[in-house]
């Protein structure tokens, strides 16, 4: 039988893990294919500096990536390059060339990832990205075949390992939020520039990929209401204890009866949910069917190796269908009519809330807060106060029935103008049991 | 573009999920494949008793199996009659005939799944069996492709539904198994002869398919070591709580450097695990690969509905297949050379192990129990015993250091001759930290 070649371009953490797992595994690989998965070239801006294992054999090593896509024996391009400008270069240029191409490009994919994918099914091509969202848990494949026959209803995930790192530490330690950072960054464990990461927008292209997925609908990270970790402290986790949750960076998309709802926010969940057992760097998907129920879906968000098994993986299903002459002819996206699933803004729907406070103590301040939660037509559920000698920035907690984003939002606002509050009150949603 | 035809035999719990997320969910399965996908026939030995959901159309039914299999309008053949019997001549038939087969059968799959597929790929058939194993998790799906780039070292499940259900029951309530079982019997939820269940031979045979999917084996329901869950009672959870563990039916395949052990026991398991926190009915698997390290996967283990879902999906990537014309040409099963993960018995491995005894009560006891350990080079761990009045049955428990199972099968032996033992000791593995 045939081999299938494989071209990659960008050898850092995850093609490096790629090589290695092809190199190191190419035994059982072919095994499994029939047929062998050969690297025929690889290329990086400092491809000088870079080790092939030699297990690979001969292999074309170049800093050019149109040489590497233009060469008549790769019939898979590999893009781990990352961002939206070169990678897109890459991409379209191997899709122009009837190539196939495995991606681990969540930001591109989160962008364009329908139109890039309509594209190369025009061309007869394939377009895989397994390794674009939670690293090490295969819920693409998962979405695409594990459970097709199902109808998704709601997805909610933990997509961010640093996020969720720095969360779980505060949690265990109680401390704030910059000392772990500090200390994640340090390691290497987070970005010097740590915003893609915080603030929800990583997370968000994977949403953004996942519920396309999921639902079938074309979803941009626009489409998405986004908020960072930035402002919980360590005394967020005392109070989501006491009420028997915890504070994780909830991704979330459901359908409900007017459309869509997409957001990436710190959420308080419940503890007893198999979704607040999600540790340190670790990511989940906990997917809601209609037919099928609950299933969870946990592993390593990132690293070389876990984010290489879901490239090689994809490698290994794009090279059986070049094998056996069968492209995938439904985009994986937007295969569904417009509407069903159409993305709706998160205000709509009713939630119940947990509103914290850092106030200057003095009398009459809940009675000011209960008054301008009442002129919203908002009911107070409970007022949590743990012991605090500080009279001078003392926290306290609010716990909201099911209301509306947009009465929440609106009530935070006019709260915000109030002179004994230190800074404006922090609104968090309380996710329904799983 | 043209419709894949399909046709069912056996209309119990399964097919009747099966058919309704056919009838039901029908536009977004077509919007999915870009082609219909028909229920041509449908076959029960009661037929006149079932209803076919209307919004199918019409559908041939028939009370002969192979009046379904010859039809030449019908591609693919599901099979969810069960045993090992009929639904052997039903798959076969089908695949004399070069048609796919899609099938919920556990039992039949566990016993003979490598030899079946390998008759499927050489007439050029395709033979699908998500639904014989953790019905709503997709658990083929990611060891066929989803982590098809990693190498599988271990495979640790929850496997059998009403068996988890009657130990978390156990556990919550302090019930006897007795109890708990009678009541699972009046709901319906545990069969009148619970054997299958509560032996482990339910789980023997999921396990059987999962482990050779895994390592590419062909492993048989004999190569399992397998223990089911009758004796344990409600003071082993006490024991196991005291030391930080739970009590599970737990499926277990792990790689070794002499071969791959492979059991279906009752073991303690750390409650700090996420396989702790599978409760009630539910499934889980828990995968360690050498490359992506852990995953875990988690949902409804039976149902209509949720096995429905397995039996839906498996029928539209066949259907996909078959419009495309690329049959599977290496089976899932048995892609290995023999050897590297030939099963070996479970007794030369070293694992910590909990003894629990019941007594008549008097002097020189632990001492004689401690005298035949050391005499077998096992080392004691602890002794726990709670409080207990009752000195004519006075349970406590011995933790052994890492040993054989060889070793303490023997010291078991032996210490069930003593006098005052009021039964032979219980003794559980203890699995390390997952």
């Amino acid at each position: 039988m045939r081999q299938v070649n494989v071209g990659i371009v960008g050898l850092g953490n995850i093609g490096g893990g790629t090589l290695t797992i092809l190199a190191e595994n190419a035994e059982q690989i072919e095994l499994k294919l029939g047929f062998p998965l050969r690297v025929r070239a690889v290329c990086d801006l400092l491809i000088e500096t870079k080790t092939i294992p030699e297990a690979l054999g001969p292999v074309l090593k170049t800093g050019d990536w149109r040489e590497l896509v233009a060469h008549p024996e790769v019939d898979i391009v590999v893009e781990l390059v990352g961002g939206t400008t070169v990678a897109s270069e890459i991409i379209e240029a191997a899709i122009a060339r009837k190539k196939s191409v495995v991606t681990a490009n969540k930001e591109l994919m989160g962008l364009r990832g329908a139109e890039i994918c309509e594209r190369a099914i025009a061309a007869g091509a394939n377009l895989a990205m397994e390794a674009s969202v939670a690293g090490g848990i295969p819920i693409h494949a998962v979405l695409r075949e594990g459970i097709s026959g199902d109808r998704v209803v709601a997805i909610y995930g933990i997509l961010n390992g640093t996020s969720n790192y720095i969360l779980t530490e505060m949690e265990k330690h109680g401390s704030t939020l910059e000392t772990v950072l500090g200390e994640a960054q340090r390691l290497g464990y987070a970005e010097a520039n740590p915003s893609a990461d915080i603030d929800g927008f990583d997370a968000r292209s994977k949403l953004a990929i996942l519920s396309a997925l999921a639902f079938g609908e074309k979803i941009t990270p626009s489409d998405i209401f986004t908020e960072g970790i930035r402002r919980i402290a360590p005394i967020d986790f005392q109070y989501a204890h006491q009420l028997g949750h915890t504070i994780r960076l909830l991704c979330a998309a459901r359908q409900t009866h007017e459309g869509l709802i997409l957001s990436v926010r710190p959420a308080l969940i419940p503890t007893s949910t198999i979704l607040a057992s999600v540790q340190s760097s670790y990511n989940a998907v906990w997917v809601k069917g209609q037919y099928g129920e609950d299933t969870f879906y946990y592993g390593r968000g990132a690293g070389p190796r876990p984010t290489g098994v879901a490239v090689v993986s994809d490698l290994m299903r794009v090279a059986r269908e070049i094998v056996s002459g069968s492209p995938e002819r439904v985009s994986p996206f937007a295969h569904q009519r417009l509407g069903e699933y159409k993305p709706i803004p998160v205000t709509r729907q009713k939630r119940a809330y947990y509103l914290r406070f850092r106030v200057v103590d003095r009398p009459g301040i809940i009675s000011t807060l209960a008054g301008i939660l009442a002129a919203k037509h908002i009911s107070l559920e409970a007022v949590l106060q743990l012991p605090c000698e500080n009279k001078h920035d003392l926290p306290f907690v609010i716990t909201l029935e099911p209301s509306t984003e947009e009465a929440v939002r609106e009530a935070v606002e006019e709260m915000s103008r109030l002179d004994f509050l230190i800074d404006p009150p922090l609104a968090l949603p309380m996710e329904p049991p799983l």
